[in-house]
């Protein structure tokens, strides 16, 4: 059982900074997350966009604002649950709770913080027969560890820019790469899209387009696919491949969360704004996306501020009784878990004669 | 009279930022500060300072922080009013608010917001008789423009970091730079302290320590003043003077907003946090380290959620019964009001093969 100060579902920009304002506060953290990188929105759907409204920020791609936020928070040392879907929340008797994933994975806290976002990112699975009985024998639909497909022949299904980064990215890792997607036109950034042209002309990627996967054959583990060409003349081809993965998109879906007993309303969960951001489930809050509230913006913005105040409060249950003196961090510096401390540097008073 | 949408009292980092989510929602800004520079307390109190919880910076100097506020909302060009202190509201028939400086210039506009921080920074002015016959005569207690002072003889008194970096930064302007200070030491940034010992042993600025000026003269402007030193044996000098520059520093003071007619509550402007951040007067809000309600953190974060949110309910006032449909800023782009575009490089659909 893993055990923690607050535990947070979802490790979008909001679940992150919640690491942050916690570890001033000296309470340590541990994020659970349905994908398998931290970042939320940012780093699964628009990583390399430029986002205008963070505050202090002219303009800064999400995918590196999500890096900064790791970097702000790494001297807190928050642990990480990834690849895994929070499943279900149960209360002890001694008043905290345990989360568990559908992997089976067992959390402990006090305070329960949902910073889910839209919801767990689910993929987008395609409709081949027998594909539940591949599913990691073969058969992924996002990418954990790339490391795990070196001298594998990968396949890789999709037209966008997942699909063509991974085949990108894993020409060099794999011993073979092929890309199949149901048109001929690929949408992605054009710099990722001259990138895979390159690849495909010199043979480094093998196309198939206007062509998708029918079939999967392979004794336990994966071992060959039929991809079928939309072109009933052009038919079939049989290929030999270690690894299928279908990259159709992950959408996020509230899932298992909105059978917690949480009060939903417009598909997020509803909490006391005029306070701290606590659900009806007094020891469980809910930041950023995942709430609402009258006036509530979907702004990155707005999941920053809110775990601010959710971590005050949050800090009373872990520790009741007790008074927190807050101090600016340009005043108390940063002292993080691992012994690190940043710090202003000090005035000096000297005579200068 | 300054005509705008939204007029803003403070231009802290709050205040600045607020510009921005007008912005976004095509209405136009004023600032008024006290201070004749924009950043609040990070400019005036501590510009060469980290702070380490503005989310997505691991450490930003406050003045850096300022800096980007400002390339932030340049496109929406802001317009300022500085070194005026808002002395009094008034509600003209039609709705819209006037908004009257200690100086006279007057303000109309239909929202107002106070974003005034820990109130209106307001100089310690030296205990010396006829000083106020000098005001704008010779003596000023922050420097607007340096350039007023090119080939003048200035005399600074102070022992702080404003004192040391105006001596430092005027001795390359002025003809003549002399500092008092009433102790030998001075309290400052280390390169600050050293820089100036440098230019004192130089003969670049002229020290008196452990001294103070005691008496003005001048017919209309300031001619001279007299420094006293501590040391009865040591008696005074008479120095011939264009400028004296007391800087004592500036301390914050909620001011003439207290009488305006708003709920205070320890020194702050109570709001309704559950909604939108207005006063208990329609059309005017307070955001920022300036309001208060059960779990504010007077914190920079803080500031630009509020504004954020403050601002969508301006636009219900300044735009009855339009309805507005927010677009992320990554999807719709920023469109300045001097006609720059700034936008996420478009996805492209081609084939590959
Ligand atoms: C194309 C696009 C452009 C955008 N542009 C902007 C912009 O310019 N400015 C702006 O402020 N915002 C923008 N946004 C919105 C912004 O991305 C979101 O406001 C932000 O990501 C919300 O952060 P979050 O941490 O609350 O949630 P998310 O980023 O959604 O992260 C939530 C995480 O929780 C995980 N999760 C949920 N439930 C579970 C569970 N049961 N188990 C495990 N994990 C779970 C999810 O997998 C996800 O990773 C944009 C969004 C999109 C899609
Ligand atoms: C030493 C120090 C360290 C700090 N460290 C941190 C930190 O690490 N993290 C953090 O989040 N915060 C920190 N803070 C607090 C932070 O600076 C404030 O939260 C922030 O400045 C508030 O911004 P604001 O725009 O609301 O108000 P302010 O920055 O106070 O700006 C308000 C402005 O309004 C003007 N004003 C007020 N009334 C009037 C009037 N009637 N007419 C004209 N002008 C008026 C004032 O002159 C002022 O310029 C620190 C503060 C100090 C002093």
């Amino acid at each position: 059982m893993i055990k923690t100060d607050i535990l947070i579902i979802g490790a979008g920009p909001t679940g992150l900074f919640t690491v942050f304002e916690a570890g001033l506060l000296k309470l340590k953290c541990h994020l659970i997350d349905a994908l398998p990188q931290p970042g939320g929105q940012c780093s699964e759907l628009y990583p390399k966009k430029p986002i205008y409204d963070i505050p202090g920020f002219p303009e800064v791609l999400a995918g590196d604002l999500v890096t900064n936020l790791m970097e702000q928070i790494k001297s807190f040392e928050p642990g990480f649950t990834l690849a895994e879907r929070a499943d279900t929340l149960d209360k002890l008797e001694d008043g905290t709770f345990v989360v568990t994933t559908n992997k089976g994975t067992k959390h402990n806290a006090p305070v329960v913080v949902i910073a889910g976002g839209l919801g767990s990112f689910e993929p987008r699975k395609p409709q081949i027969d027998n594909i539940l009985n591949f599913e990691d024998k073969g058969v992924a639909y996002m990418i954990k560890d790339p490391e795990v497909y070196r001298d594998k022949k990968v396949l890789i299904a999709g037209g966008g820019d997942s699909a063509l980064d991974w085949a990108i990215f894993l020409a060099d890792v794999a011993s073979e790469v092929s890309l199949v997607h149901r048109r001929n036109e690929f949408r992605g950034a054009l710099d990722s899209v001259e990138k895979a042209a390159e690849l495909a002309k010199s043979g480094k990627i093998k196309l198939f387009t206007e062509a998708q996967v029918t079939k999967l054959y392979g004794d336990d583990n994966l071992e060959a696919v039929v991809v079928k060409y939309n072109d009933e003349e052009k038919g079939e081809s049989y290929v030999e491949v270690d690894n299928f993965i279908p990259l159709f998109g992950l959408s996020p879906k509230l899932g298992p969360i909105g059978n917690w007993g949480l009060e939903i309303e417009k598909n997020a969960i509803k909490v006391d704004n005029s306070y701290d951001y606590q659900t009806n489930i007094p020891g469980v809050y809910a930041i950023g996306d995942v709430n609402t509230y009258k006036g509530k913006l979907k702004l990155i913005l707005s999941g920053f501020h809110e775990a601010a105040v959710m971590c005050q409060s949050a800090y009373q249950i872990i520790n009741p009784g007790k008074r927190y003196v807050m101090k600016y961090t340009t005043v108390g510096g940063v002292e993080g878990f691992d012994g690190s401390k940043k710090e202003a540097k000090k005035e000096v008073i000297q005579s200068i004669s």
